[in-house]
């Protein structure tokens, strides 16, 4: 059939889009990878091949089993910053300071457009990476710094964007993620199957950063920017990790028909954000307690759109990598977008909820003498906090040795719920530390 | 903090941007409404206004709870195509011809955008449209004709820009998901439900669009244009409804951990592509096993990203004019995209596969007489086409009556399949229709 000549004014598109590479480590190499396996891809949507030009990292010996000989290397990335053929430069090299946070700053400071996804960078230091973006007119795109593959970045910036927000709530760590659904499905304690899951290569030889919720906080902090209009503001996360979770645990949520996943949430309480990081239950047989394995998933609820869930890989060389060129496709079509999705200008300093003053169910696990009079002494308190149990589970195991108890509550203010068990804890019959967590009716 | 001010060149933008919504149903008051009580946030997110000029429906008179006095009412839809105030003309008249046709053809001839959540008006007619946008430059969007509130369109258009997608597969109609849901939860059948579907308002009073599975079915062609970019063809979707599903396969999908969804599925198997809108059995404890009632889900395949599951609201007032406000925001950003997400002049003819080529395992319930020999008689014929049963469920209800026979295959050609029951019916202890669906373990 006939078709419809391009315009002419369209021509100069036609340039292929030129790009460097800092840092080729996982994503880095996937990148390369996808470049090379998807090119005549990238050039149809984007109406432009998508070129890389240069290439950086530390060690230009190790083989990486991607061929780097097209392109030129770079040793210093900073000269990147310089090149007058770039379009943008991709810091893929990691970490809130050092080569990532130069490379960024000396990018943006030349007017040259910057694709990233390093979550610890823009935790720490978006806002004014941002200013300088709007400064210079550099573009500065991150959708592969939130959770792999995950659109959650473009979803609350263009898919929401007529949509107050009141909560967006995450599984934002596929290493976690792997550790409870393992926990979960062999019944072994956290530390086995840390183990393993550092041998199969799913967590760091330091997994700190991942297990105690670093990582997924930094996630969290641009989700609340981009939510809410608001700076981002890392150090305003409560953080909890997964390393005081007991195979126990695992297996009391399930009896009562939960699955414990570590949620980001950022959430408005009259009007004031509450961001955390806590080990959270969710109903098993909601879509994302069905949420296993490395799988992320990130749950929004806002005013029209009302409950979305978006599920996917959160990690790895070929998800973070296709996050990665989306910018980079979106840039070379010529889309520009306000770096958190708002005009910076317009971002507002966040007014900061007291986790106390949410509202939620909960879940809590005592460790109890075994007699009698225990359950009424604990009963009194709850009562006296206004706690109301839901459900309850108590197993007779040893005679001699504290036994679990475990409890559900109707919804109750955090406050009062974490003064009864402060006041609970003092009790002689009950062993610390016990184990609270929130249930979120997802 | 101080704040660096706008560039002075950006001052233009400030104009607010203008439009025209053609049809005040369900989905027209409902963006009226999202306007009205989201301007503020419109504005922020957009940088500038947006602004309802005028409106248009068929009765002036009706109370539609909208505060319509301070907006221009137009008796013609077909003036806004002229008007030169507007920036976009909203269509949401609804139906492939008439009116709703003339008005996005006059618009996009005269280079007036159009937005619009009109799926069965882009199923039967997006190429020509693709074309005329193409021609003149007048963007066309369509977010909210697929799926409600799910940003299905933007996502595979760009989200996943860098990805082969290998198949979209949908709960894509709300309706018949409210259907089957109640019909699991409640054991009814399905006359019942549905009766009780019009009375509540989630089904119309002809049901037949949602249904039959022609409204997914319209849906589904723009899903392959978008993922695989092509030419929608509607013609090209293999389409079965829910109409014959028995109270009978809910329950034996149930016991055999499966849950019944109306699935639209597009695929490449071969280089070509298969569509279908048919009843099929998801696993019930997978993410979208477990969107129940009027949730839509999509599920994406492909070569990058892997597996991704979008899930929310897919019809109603509110969700559908979040998605028409979202692309409307997209046009006031300057934001312009293909229509089908690959420039129109690269969009090719698809090649259709037949659907027979496709390996799937299967369910398959048969009524049989409850007598000795016939089980022998149907593993005969299937082992003869090759096909191999994973696990039976039979139940003796009545000795004088047929009985269900239920099986699970495992994977098998699908022609192969089909083969094996039609010799099956044949048989005199075999009645007629027996119900076979694809179980796909997403």
């Amino acid at each position: 059939m006939p078709r419809t000549p391009a315009p002419v004014s369209l021509v100069s598109s036609f340039e292929p889009f030129r790009i460097g590479v800092a840092g080729l480590g996982t994503v880095g190499t996937g990148l390369v990878d996808l470049v090379q396996k998807n090119g005549d891809l990238l050039m149809r949507r984007a109406g432009r091949g998508i070129e890389i030009v240069s290439v950086s990292a530390q060690n230009r010996k190790k083989d990486r089993g991607v061929d780097l000989s097209g392109y030129e290397w770079v040793d210093d990335p900073l000269v990147m910053a310089q090149d007058p053929r770039l379009d943008v430069v991709v810091e893929l090299i990691g970490g809130s300071e050092g080569f990532a946070r130069a490379l960024v700053e000396r990018c943006l400071e030349n007017g040259k457009a910057v694709v990233t996804a390093n979550k610890a960078l823009l935790a720490h230091h978006g806002q004014a990476l941002a200013d300088l973006s709007v400064k210079t007119g550099a573009a500065l795109a991150f959708e592969a710094a939130v959770a792999g593959s995950i659109p959650i970045v473009k979803v609350l910036r263009e898919a929401f964007s007529a949509n107050k927000v009141s909560s967006v709530c995450g599984i934002l760590n596929g290493t976690c993620n792997y550790i409870l659904t393992e926990m979960r499905e062999t019944g072994r304690d956290f530390a086995d199957v840390l183990k393993d899951a550092q041998d199969k290569g799913y967590a760091e030889s330091d997994p700190s950063f991942d297990i105690d919720g670093i990582d997924a906080a930094h996630k969290l902090a641009l989700l609340s920017a981009i939510a809410f209009g608001v700076h981002p503001d890392f150090g305003r996360v409560h953080v909890q990790g997964i390393r005081h979770l007991s195979a126990d645990d695992m297996d009391f949520a399930g009896k009562m028909g939960f699955r414990i996943k570590l949620l980001g949430t950022t959430r408005k309480i009259n009007g004031r954000i509450a961001q955390s990081v806590t080990p959270c239950l969710v109903p098993a047989d909601s879509p994302i307690g069905a949420v296993d394995g490395v799988y992320n998933a990130v749950f929004v609820e806002s005013d029209c759109a009302g409950s979305s869930l978006l599920v996917g890989r959160g990690a790895g060389a070929a998800p973070t990598a296709s996050a990665v060129a989306a910018d980079l496709v979106d840039l070379a079509r010529g889309t520009k977008m306000d770096v958190f999705g708002f005009p910076q200008t317009s971002l507002e300093s966040a007014q900061w909820a007291d986790a106390g003053e949410a509202v939620a169910k909960f879940y809590l696990r005592l460790n109890v003498a075994d007699r009698s009079g225990v359950l009424a002494d604990i009963s009194r308190i709850l009562h006296r906090h206004g706690v109301s149990i839901e459900s309850m589970i108590q197993h007779a195991r040893d005679l001699r040795g504290p036994v679990p108890l475990v409890m559900v509550f109707h919804e109750t203010l955090q406050k009062d719920m974490e003064a009864a068990i402060k006041e609970i804890e003092m009790l002689e019959s009950v062993d610390k530390p016990s184990c609270l967590m929130r249930i979120e009716m997802l």
